[in-house]
């Protein structure tokens, strides 16, 4: 007998009857022989509501230890629910809260990481032959303070529970057929991945597809958790995610990727001297402003660092390098917006040299000058205007064959580099 | 420094506008120099909400544990505001769900009842002079599933809490000014009382008076919690109820209550055999029927029944009366609605004759027949056609020199039997 967690998010279980639908399915899982675990997020637009009413109380930001009670009431509605839906279908279920669950977490709310989970009391409700439903995006500390996984919480919570209880397979559920190569509303002819690695996906993840969150992309890999992304509407397959996915012959890039959270500051005139960079970017991390794309150029005893941040980080990120002017002694600074980073990512990469070089021959074919560039083993992505985006996924789409019409040439990827 | 519970229902903060009030309120009970634990209920109609959503998705009755995880949700969402509200105002204030406050009850769905309390995590929150917001209505078993408390359970939550914290007061704020001496939407100059005792208060409660749950009071008694109803809106003084009310001069009868909620049941000819009573009454409260007011007559070798229960259970109690036909072997059972329970309630009724007397004389002077009547101690209880219950409380009101207006006379009430 296997067991599997599924995990259904906010829109699956939007309304009562939609419920009903999730409920359906789950109990379809159960008569296959399964033991099924199922993690749900808030129904439809819970959270926001919660948090409109919060901004109706407080004035300034609310507290967060307060925000997580809140919240976390979101999940234990969705829960109780799906478990009367699932029990007018005859079959026994029981909803457990986070910290019933034994999900305990950091002592940080707004977003906890989970610490470590003691499932005992739902896998003997699981052994009993008996559904269980847990809420997602919520834990517990060890002093018993209620807390919230952040966002991706419940994914996270489905992975890390999955990977607690040693299930089978772990299966999100979401409004997609699956991982697709690339965005699908933008590029028509955009394919569906059956199989993916970790590594791809978190790449994927990281880089805006929100089908799924880096988090649980992380957690899985780290805990060898197979993860299934698939459709709550229809039965089709959905994309498998484990260490190494199977090669499809000729594809080297598995899937294109683009984020538009993206903004460009420079710092320019940095006299040389050790521990510059250092500076800078621990004065950015201690108020948590993320830094990604990191560019330094030198010229003669002084250099020009130019680096992205998220675009709502851009003012406060200004406003930081402003204050350490002095300590850093740099000359000037510029920033840019309407940007987007779009990136390639594929596992072949490693071992087929060119992947990277096509890509600028790409974009420069279209007249596009690249602003930034970076690479991982698995990864390149380049910054460009925001305003040619679509062009650009499109041409790159087609360029490393990913077009579901396209027929791949057994020559292999070194051909169309 | 004294330590104060103080209790808020639900309409009380109905709306993030009352919110702020309520928050205004306890802030002010602080700044006086007290020590506030607060005990509050789900905002307005939360309650029927989540209600209503659980019947969207059950056909039948929905499952209890699942119904107390639904329920439970709407006084956490009230104390995470709340205590949003208080620390706008500049307070430290930490909100409890019912099982975070250590209320521990018996391991029963919908109704459970207070086994015991830990209440040290939020005596260490009052310590550090911080305002405590607890979720009423709620808490844990010993096994960690959480329950509700029924009926008045928000009300109970407060007095138990206040006896686990050896409080020295425990404010519920309502929508009335205190108990009154009767229900003042049908008698104009109803008193307010400024104090009744702990036994009183159970009699009226227990009859209808909505202000404050039995329960509540009952707990109240049992750990001698000084308990003050008082109005939320306004800063008068309310009614203190304790251990023995100052006895208020020539007022023998401290209120009239009544209960629309009254059927009248009769056995007929009910064969003299030990043990008739009993099979009745265990049948009937074997399926939770409660009976008020039992009456017997005997007429030679057959005696005759009459009770009350709940109008809601009169059909309920008439199918178990008739699937015992056979082991009683009574000839006949009639029933009866559109009654009303009339009491009048007061401890200083022990030591004054008559007092029960000048009740039935007051009524029949109105042409009125008594269908039943019962007593106690510290009250007498007539049933009467529901028609004419106004112009009796009216009467009752005036006879027992509880109109507002009315100068009591020094003379006592030895006068007025």
């Amino acid at each position: 007998m296997s067991v599997i967690v599924m995990k259904f998010g906010g829109s699956s279980v939007g309304t009562p009857e939609r419920m009903r639908r999730v409920a359906q399915r789950i109990v379809d899982r159960k008569r296959e022989g399964n033991r099924c675990l199922v993690v749900v997020s808030a129904m439809g637009d819970t959270t926001d509501e919660l948090i409109d009413l919060s901004k109706q109380i407080c004035d300034g930001a609310p507290p967060t230890r307060e925000m997580d009670m809140l919240l976390t009431t979101g999940e234990q509605v969705s829960v109780a629910l799906l478990a009367m839906a699932i029990q007018s279908l005859g079959e026994e279920a029981r909803s457990y809260t986070g910290w019933q669950t034994g999900i305990y977490t950091e002592a940080v709310h707004g977003k906890a990481r989970i610490s470590h989970i003691e499932p005992k009391r739902v896998q003997d409700a699981l052994e009993k032959d008996c559904i269980v439903i847990v809420a997602g995006f919520q834990g517990m500390t060890e002093e018993g303070e209620i807390t919230t996984l952040g966002r991706g919480g419940s994914d996270t919570t489905a992975v890390a529970v999955a990977a607690a209880i040693k299930a089978d397979l772990c299966e999100i559920y979401t409004d997609v057929e699956g991982v697709y190569s690339t965005d699908p509303r933008i590029v028509k002819c955009a394919r569906k991945l059956n199989e993916i690695s970790y590594d791809e996906m978190l790449e994927l993840a990281n880089l805006g597809a929100a089908v799924l969150h880096p988090r649980a992309v992380e957690c899985a890999k780290l805990n060898q958790v197979r993860l299934v992304v698939r459709s709550s509407f229809n039965h089709n397959e959905g994309t498998l995610v484990k260490e190494e996915a199977a090669m499809e012959q000729g594809i080297v890039v598995s899937g294109i990727a683009y984020d538009k959270n993206v903004a460009r500051i420079s710092i320019l005139g940095v006299p040389e001297r050790p521990g510059q960079l250092a500076k800078v970017f621990t004065a950015l991390a201690n108020q948590q402003v993320d830094v990604d794309i990191i560019v330094q150029s030198g010229v003669q005893d002084a250099a020009d660092f130019s680096f992205t941040v998220g675009s709502g980080d851009l003012d406060k990120a200004m406003t930081i390098i402003a204050s350490i002017k002095e300590t850093v002694g740099y000359r000037e600074t510029t920033s840019e917006t309407g940007l987007v980073k779009v990136s390639i990512v594929g596992a072949g990469m490693v071992s087929n040299p060119g992947v990277a070089a096509k890509m600028f021959e790409a974009i420069s074919e279209l007249g596009i000058s690249i602003n930034m560039v970076s690479t991982s083993e698995i990864k390149v992505s380049c910054v460009i205007p925001n305003s040619r985006l679509n062009e650009v996924i499109q041409t790159l789409h087609t360029a490393y064959g990913l077009d579901t019409d396209t027929t791949v040439s057994v020559g292999g990827p070194q051909d169309r580099r």
